[in-house]
């Protein structure tokens, strides 16, 4: 099993915060999840994803770029800008997308 | 039932991303988690909060404050400090910390 987090460099580095939750049924999204997760992870700038979800269908995810202009170009990316428009019509209730600039960054493994 | 997404102001603010994987066993830690987004909440500059975790173990926390001022404050709190120490020694498995100032944001709700 692969690690949930995210390997970063040290900052500072964008961080797209989408936070999302799910309409009911599954209506194909979590092939188009995987393929977006793939997806981005082939574009120029992409540096780590975090992403997780609830039994109630409230999920986070995280994706982190070096650059606004990356971020810009992955939301124009064509196969992405069809599954947003899937996203807004059909899997999502409501969601929240805020892009930030990560200043600091600490982390901890125990034992 | 309230809604899980935090009604942030425009940008600019600061958001605290806690990425986060559990050990096994509760421990104590649903009512400390309870009560540190309680205390959180009634705290100076605080915004709000988004949570979730997943089945696995796997959660991401976001909460929102207007200056990192606040934020230091609020890691500095003495209840917090409590639980923060006994999530690095108990509850967190491996956790991720990143602050990041919100630059942009934007939300939709369908129908």
């Amino acid at each position: 099993m692969t690690t949930p987090f995210a390997k970063t460099p040290p900052p500072p580095y964008y961080a797209v915060i989408f936070s999302s939750q799910r309409t009911e049924g599954e209506q194909g999204y979590g092939a188009m999840a995987d393929r977006m997760v793939e997806l981005a992870a082939q574009q120029p700038g992409f540096l780590g994803i975090e992403s997780t979800r609830d039994e109630h269908g409230f999920g986070i995810t995280v994706s982190y770029f070096d650059t606004l202009e990356h971020i810009a170009a992955w939301k124009a990316h064509a196969e992405h800008l069809q599954a947003q428009a899937l996203g807004h019509r059909v899997w999502y209730q409501h969601f929240e997308l805020r892009i930030a600039k990560v200043e600091r960054a600490y982390s901890k493994t125990s034992r």
